[in-house]
C-alpha cells in the first residue's frame, strides 16, 4: 500500500474540543461494579486524523452496525488502478476534511485497506442534488460543509450540523439498526437521499448490483451487493421512516443494464422497484421549523426479511434517546470491566478511548435469529453463539485476542467458533486470514487464526472442540497453494526468488507453528507436537550470521545480494524493515538472542533500534503510520515490534523494557484526533495500550505468561466476567517514577518477572511500587521463561 | 421484436428422421391405463427448425432442469441494442445449424423473446479451447460440428455425435437434474468444459456475478446471476463427475473486476475457488476408448446446499439409463392422461408432441424441501404445493391454462397458488404478466393471470383461498402506473397518444375485467361484478363503425388519421392486426358481432380473413411466425385469432368452424421439424392443438363452455385426475370427413353446439358422426350461448 502523510500542525487536545459536547450527553447509564461514567472517557474522534484510521460515528460493542459520517468516497481508481488519495477515508471520515457527504451504515476501524462505506444517507434542503459533489465545490453536490465546533462524537452517538443544509444530524445505533435523527429547518423542499452507489474503497464497478424496493410510503428494502476486498458480498436493507414521504425516486446511471421490459415504466418517479449497478434515490419531504424526521436503517447479511426481523427486534420504537442511552449503557458495562484511576484525565481518556477502540470489532455478523451468510454464500444459523465478522487477524492475533481472554473470554470463544465455521465452510480448507462479510480477502500474511486459537487452549478459554480446532490449525498450516508454504514445508523457509515478503512469511509461519505445537502438547497429540515443533524453529534458516539480521534467502540457499535491513519495501518484508522483524521470534526469544550473537550483541541492536535516526527515504517506504508512529527506528504504528520493547527482560534489563514502554505509552497514545501514530488495525493498537499501561503483556500468544513492564495507571480493577476482580495497584505513580522497584502478588513478592494467566483469573491482586530509577536487582536473570 | 425468416425448403418428415433412433429407446415404461407407449410419438425436435423456438433437450413434465444443446449464444448486442439474429436462438437450438457450442440447463420452450442458457457443458477432445468458435469457423473454438442422421431427441433423452471431438453425448434429467453421459474415444487430452459466460439472449454485462468453488476432484457447486430479461436473477448449481479429474482451471476474462489479494494465488490452475463476470472453466481427463464420463448437473433457486440436496434426492446413483427410463415413464403418465386414436401415425406424433410441448412449462421453481426465491429475493417455502414459474400468460391463458383444468388441474392449482405468492411478493401489488425465477419481465401486455384464476374459479378447481384471488385481480386491475391502466379507467379506452399498442391493450383489459366480473358473481361480490361488467363493454370505444374495424383513438376522443387495418407494427396493435384483433371479444361473441354490422357483415369479414392474401409487406410485419403460420391474413402463428375460427358458431355456420379448424390442424402442426408455423409459446400453441383435435375448445376461459369444432382423432379417452374417463369417440372419421353430422353426449343428442365443463368432469362420453358435406341442420340458433 501506499502512504499518506498529513502534513497539518497540532491539534488542540480533544478533551478541549469535546468540553461543550460532553455537556449534551446527560448520561444516565450506571456501571455493574461501580456508579462510574465511563463512557465520558472514550473519544471516537480520537485517531481520525492523520493515519489512525478511526471513526467517529455511532456503534455499540461488536456492533453489526457502524453508522459514522464519511468525509469523502474517492473513487479507488479505474480498472483497479490504485488511487493513494483513497487510503485516507478507509475509515470514511478524515478530521481535516471540510465537508460530510453522508452518513453510511458500515466501517472498519482502523484499517489499512478498506470496504464498505454501505448505503449512504444525506438530508439535503434545497435544489436536490444527487451527486456528492466534491469537498473543493462542495455547492455542487449534495454535501455539506460542517465544523468541528458543532461536532459531537461519544460513544453510541454523533452529532455534527450540516451548514449548507441548516440541518442538524444525529445518529446512535443498536447491534444492527443505525437511527438517524435529522432536525430540519422549515422546508418545502427537504430530501433525503439515499446512494447506492457511495461506498468505501469505491471504484469502477465496485457495485455488482443493487435492488431496492419502496415497500410503502415509510418503508424501504434492498440490497447492495459490491465486488471489493471482499470479493462476493451483500448487505441487505431495511429503512423506515418517522414521516412519509411526499414524493421519490430513482436517479440510474447504468448505460450497460439491460432495460427491457421495464421501459413501460417511468422507473425515476415514484415507482416501486429499480434495480441496476448505479442508483441513487431521493425521498421529498415538506418539513416545518425543527421538524424531526428520523430514520431506522437495518442490515442484514441474509436477506431484506432479516433485516426488517433485526429492525422489529432491537428497535420498536421511535425513542431515539432510548436507543442512544442504551447503546451507552452497553458501552459503560463493557468499559466497567476495567475500572482505573490515572494520574491525570489524559490517561483516563487514553485508556478508555483504547477499551473503545479495542471493543469495536470482530463484528456481529448474524441476524437476530442467528443466520447469516458463510463463506460459500450458503446460509448458516448459529446454534446459541454470535457469529463474528471483520478478522483483522495479522494484527489481532498478536494483543488484541490475548486481551478477549482475559475482558472477554466468552466473545473469544465465539469469535473462534465462527473461525472455526469459516474453516469449515473454506473450499481452501483454511482458517481465516482476514476475513469480512463472508469472504476471504487474504490480505496481510500467516495464518494467525492459529496463535488466536492455540492462546485460548492454553489458556483454558477454550469451550469449543479443541481437537477438531487443532486439525483445522494443521490443515491450513500444510496448504500447499498458500502463500509459499509448498517451499517452506519442503527447504524450511520461503525462498526469496520464489514469493514476496519471504522472510516475514517464515518468521510469522515458524511462529504460528510453535502454536499448533503448544496446542498438540496439551492435547496431547505427540506427532503433531513434534512436526511442528521443528517446524517453528525455521526462523533459524532465514538468519545471516555475517551480517546479524533476518535475511531473504533465495531458492538456490544463497542470500539475496541486494538488501538493506533498513528498508521496507521489496526487501522480503512487510510493514516492518529488516532491524525490527529480525527481532521477531516471539516464541523463542532466548534462543534468538542466542541465534543473534548473545545479550550484549542483542542489546546494542535493540538499543540502537530506539535510538538511532532513520532517514527519510526509509520512513517513505514504511507503510500505514505517520512519523509520530516511529521513535528512532522502532516501528510502533505497525505490529511486527509490538513485543520488542518487552525483550530487554530476556536480556536482563526489564528496566530498560520499563522506561521504553512508558516511553512508548506516552508518545504513540494521545487524548487527540490525530493521537493514534499508525492505524489502529480493528483495536490491536489500543489493546496493546491497555495491556502495557496495566503493566504486563502478552509476548507469545499461546503461552500463559504475561511479561511485566511498567504500569501507567495509579489502579485498575479488572472485573473478570468469572465474577472475579483482578485488581493492579500501583504506588507512588508519576510520569516520573516509571521504573518498578517492586511488586507484590497478592501481598507476597514477585521475583520473576512474569505472571500467569491463571493468576489473573483466579483474581486477586497485583501491586507495584514505582521510583525514578531501575531496581536493576528486582529480578533474578532466571526469572524470565526461556 | 425483429422477424427470422428461414428460407429452407421442404424437410424430411420428421419420422423418417427418427426411424433409428426409437429402436435406441427400448421403452419399459407402463401406463397407468393402457399398456401403450406414447413416448414413442412425442418428438422433441419437432418446431426446432425456423420459428417454433422448441427445444430437443431432455426434460420432464413441468421439469426445472431443460438441459439441451445450444447450437448457438449469439451476442444480443451491445450496450443493449437488439441483435436481431439472436432471436432464432430463443431456445438455444435451431435446426438448421451445422454446430453445437454445448449443453445447458435452463431453457424457455416456444418464447419469442429469451433467457436462460445457464451452465454451458461442452466436452471436447485435442487442445484445449475455451472459446466456443463460430459456426462458419467450428474449428476456432470448443464448438463441434454435428449431424442429424448421429441425432436422437426423446422425451427425457437427446443423443448426438460431436464430430470433432469424436464424443458421444447423451443428456437425460429428472426434475432438477441433469444428467450427461459422454462417450470418449482413448485421449490423453480429454477435457470437460463449463462456461459460465454463455447464455441465451447474452449480450455485454448481462452475466452479473458467478461464483464457483471447486469442493473436491469431483464435485463443483456455485451460481450464475444474470441482468436480463430477468433483472436480478441467479440460479445456484452442483456438479459432479463420475471419475475424478486430473487438472482443472479457469479462464477469468474480467478486466474490471478487482483482484486485491488474490493476486497472490494462481487462479487459473487448479484453485479452487474463483469469482467473477466472465468464467469459463475446465477439467481434464485422460480417457480409454469408449470410456463413458458421466455428469450429475443439479440446480437450485435458493442455493448450492439446495442444488446438492437436490441431486442426491433426486439422483443418488449413477445409471443414466435408469434416469432416462424414470423421465419418460414420468411423460408416459402424463401422455396416457389422453389416449387417442388416429388415422394417421402423423396425427399420433402431432398430438403427443403437442401433449410434450403442453407439459413443458410452467416450469418447476423450488427444490425439493419446497424452498425458492421470492420476487422480493427473500426465501420461501411452500406448504405441501409446487411452486412454478416462467409464466407466459399473455398467451397461455387462452388455451393451456384451460387444458390443465381438463388434464392437470392438481398443477393448475399449484400454477395458480404461485401466482398468489408472486402477488403477495410484489411490490406493485401485481399477479404475474409474464414471470420466471423470481422476476417480472412485464413483456407483452394485459393481466392475464385473471382469466387463468377466474378459469379455475368457474370451472370449480379452487383449492386457493378464491376471495383473496379475487382481491388479488381487482388490485391488479387498478393500478394506476400499469401500461395505460390509468387512462383506461378514466376513459374506457387507452388512448393511441399515450400508450403503444392501445387497442390490444383496451381490449385485453376489456376481456380480462369481464373475468372478475366472472368470478365476482360467482363469489357474490356485487359491486365488483358490476365495476368490472361495466369495465368489460370497453372493448366498445375502440370500434369505429364508419370503417368496420377496431381502430386507435387518440386522448382527445377522435380516431388516429393515420391507420391501415391490415399492418401490426405501430398501428395500436400487437402481434396482429386489425383484420385478426378487432375480434377479439371472446366474452361477448354476439355483441361484437352486432356492434360490428350483424351477422351478415360479419361473416363477410370472418370469410375475407381465411381467404384473402396478405401482401408481403404486412406479413413482414408480423411477429413471430413463418410465413407458414398465416393462412390468408389469419394468422395462426400468434394468439389473438385463435377463437377465431370457432366465431362461426356465433353466425349460424358451424360448419364453416369445422372446416376452417381442420384446415388449421393440417396446415399449422406438421411432424416435422419445422412443423410449428409461429412460437409454440410454452404450450399455448400446442394446447390449442390438443382442445381443436379432441373437437371443442375455450373460446373464453372463465366461461365453462367449450365450444363444438370439428374432432380430428378417432377416439380419445381422456383419463381424468378424478379417476374418471371421458371418451371423445368419432365415427367415420377421415382427413375428408371434416364436417359433423351429429353429437350424442351420453348417448343422447346434443343439439347445442357447446359442452360445459363438469360434463366432461363428470366423465361419460361424446360421440361424433361425420361426413364429407355440413350438415346444416345440426343445431339450432340458440344452440350456442350468447
Amino acid at each position: 500500500m501506499s502512504l499518506f502523510f498529513l502534513k497539518t500542525d497540532s491539534k488542540p487536545t480533544l478533551r478541549k474540543l469535546l468540553s461543550a459536547a460532553v455537556i449534551f450527553t446527560s448520561l444516565n447509564v450506571s456501571a455493574q461494579n461501580t456508579n462510574e461514567n465511563f463512557v465520558q472517557y472514550a473519544h471516537p474522534l480520537i485517531g481520525t486524523a492523520k493515519m489512525g484510521h478511526t471513526y467517529p460515528g455511532a456503534t455499540v460493542p461488536f456492533g453489526m452496525v457502524q453508522l459514522s459520517p464519511d468525509t469523502d468516497t474517492l473513487p479507488y481508481g479505474v480498472n483497479g488502478k490504485y488511487n493513494p488519495d483513497v487510503y485516507k477515508f478507509c475509515a470514511g471520515y478524515q478530521y481535516d476534511s471540510k465537508t460530510i457527504v453522508g452518513f453510511s451504515h458500515t466501517h472498519f476501524s482502523g484499517t489499512g485497506h478498506s470496504d464498505l462505506g454501505d448505503f449512504l444517507i444525506m438530508p439535503t434542503t434545497g435544489k436536490l442534488q444527487l451527486n456528492p459533489g466534491t469537498e473543493d465545490k462542495p455547492d455542487s453536490g449534495y454535501r455539506s460543509a460542517f465544523s468541528h465546533k458543532n461536532e459531537v462524537a461519544e460513544p453510541s452517538y454523533y452529532k455534527v450540523k450540516l451548514d449548507d443544509h441548516n440541518i442538524t444530524a444525529e445518529l446512535t445505533a443498536s447491534n444492527r439498526v443505525g437511527m438517524h435523527q435529522y432536525t430540519f429547518p422549515k422546508a418545502d423542499d427537504a430530501h433525503v437521499i439515499l446512494d447506492l452507489m457511495a461506498g468505501l474503497y469505491q471504484y469502477d464497478n465496485k457495485n455488482v448490483w443493487t435492488f431496492v424496493r419502496v415497500e410503502n410510503d415509510t418503508l424501504i428494502t434492498g440490497f447492495r451487493q459490491t465486488n471489493g476486498w471482499a470479493r462476493t458480498r451483500t448487505v441487505y436493507f431495511a429503512m423506515t421512516f418517522s414521516k412519509p414521504f411526499k414524493n421519490y425516486g430513482t436517479k440510474i446511471d447504468d448505460n450497460n443494464v439491460y432495460k427491457g421490459f421495464w421501459k413501460k415504466f417511468d422507473q425515476e418517479h415514484n415507482f416501486p422497484e429499480v434495480a441496476g449497478r448505479n442508483l441513487k434515490m431521493y425521498f421529498d419531504f415538506q418539513t416545518a421549523e425543527n421538524e424531526k424526521i428520523k430514520i431506522k436503517f437495518a442490515i442484514s447479511p441474509v436477506s431484506t426479511q432479516g433485516a426488517l426481523a433485526n429492525m422489529k427486534a432491537e428497535i420498536p420504537h421511535w425513542d431515539f434517546d432510548r436507543v442512544k442511552q442504551e447503546g451507552q449503557a452497553l458501552w459503560n458495562k463493557e468499559f466497567n470491566k476495567v475500572a482505573v484511576k490515572t494520574i491525570s484525565e489524559d490517561d483516563k481518556v487514553n485508556f478508555y478511548t483504547a477499551m473503545y477502540h479495542s471493543f469495536l470489532g470482530p463484528t456481529t455478523y448474524m441476524d437476530v435469529d442467528g443466520s447469516y451468510k458463510g463463506l460459500d454464500m450458503n446460509i448458516y444459523k448459529t446454534q446459541g453463539s454470535t457469529n463474528f465478522t471483520s478478522f483483522s487477524l495479522w494484527d489481532t492475533y498478536r494483543t488484541l485476542h490475548p486481551l478477549f481472554n482475559v475482558l472477554q473470554p466468552a466473545r473469544n470463544v465465539d469469535m473462534i467458533k465462527s473461525m472455526m465455521a469459516h474453516y469449515d465452510q473454506s473450499v481452501h480448507k483454511m482458517l481465516p486470514v482476514w476475513s469480512h462479510y463472508a469472504n476471504e480477502n487474504w490480505c496481510m500474511i500467516g495464518y494467525h487464526s492459529v496463535p488466536v486459537i492455540a492462546d485460548a487452549v492454553i489458556k483454558g478459554n477454550a469451550n469449543f472442540d479443541v481437537n477438531k480446532a487443532l486439525d483445522a490449525c494443521v490443515t491450513t498450516a500444510r496448504n500447499k497453494y498458500y502463500d509459499g508454504l509448498n517451499y517452506y514445508m519442503e527447504k524450511g523457509y520461503v525462498p526469496d526468488d520464489k514469493n514476496t515478503s519471504s522472510v516475514s512469511k517464515t518468521l510469522e509461519y515458524a511462529y504460528d507453528d510453535w502454536c499448533i505445537a503448544q496446542m498438540a502438547k496439551k492435547l496431547g497429540r505427540n506427532d503433531i507436537y513434534e512436526e511442528f515443533t521443528k517446524r517453528s524453529g525455521n526462523y533459524k534458516n532465514v538468519y545471516d550470521a555475517s551480517i546479524g539480521f533476518m535475511r531473504p534467502k533465495l531458492d538456490d540457499g544463497s542470500w539475496r545480494k541486494n538488501f538493506d535491513p533498513l528498508d521496507t519495501h521489496g526487501q522480503g518484508f512487510i510493514e516492518g524493515n529488516s532491524w525490527n522483524y529480525s527481532l521477531y521470534v516471539p516464541q523463542a526469544p532466548a534462543e534468538m538472542i542466542e541465534l543473534m550473537g548473545g545479550k550484549k550483541r542483542f542489546t546494542a541492536h535493540l538499543d540502537s533500534l530506539f535510538s538511532m535516526n532513520l532517514p527519510d527515504k526509509y520512513f517513505e517506504n514504511t507503510e500505514d503510520i505517520s512519523r509520530e508512529g516511529i521513535i528512532g527506528n522502532y516501528v510502533h504504528g505497525n505490529e511486527p515490534s509490538h513485543h520488542v520493547a518487552y525483550l530487554y527482560n530476556w536480556l536482563d534489563q526489564p528496566w530498560k523494557t520499563e522506561d521504553k514502554i512508558r516511553m512508548i505509552l506516552k508518545a504513540m497514545y494521545k487524548s487527540t484526533v490525530d493521537g493514534l501514530g499508525g492505524n489502529d488495525d480493528f483495536g490491536q493498537m489500543s489493546a496493546w495500550y491497555i495491556f502495557s499501561s496495566l503493566g504486563f503483556y502478552p509476548v507469545a500468544p499461546a503461552s500463559d505468561q504475561y511479561i511485566i513492564g511498567s504500569p501507567a495507571i495509579q489502579n485498575a480493577k479488572i472485573n473478570l466476567e468469572n465474577g472475579k476482580t483482578f485488581e493492579v495497584d500501583v504506588k507512588d505513580q508519576s510520569d516520573k517514577n516509571v521504573y518498578v522497584q517492586k511488586i507484590e502478588l497478592n501481598g507476597k513478592v514477585l521475583t520473576r518477572n512474569y505472571i500467569t494467566h491463571s493468576e489473573i483469573m483466579d483474581g486477586g491482586q497485583i501491586r507495584f511500587y514505582m521510583g525514578a530509577k531501575p531496581n536493576k536487582k528486582r529480578v533474578s536473570a532466571q526469572a524470565i521463561r526461556k
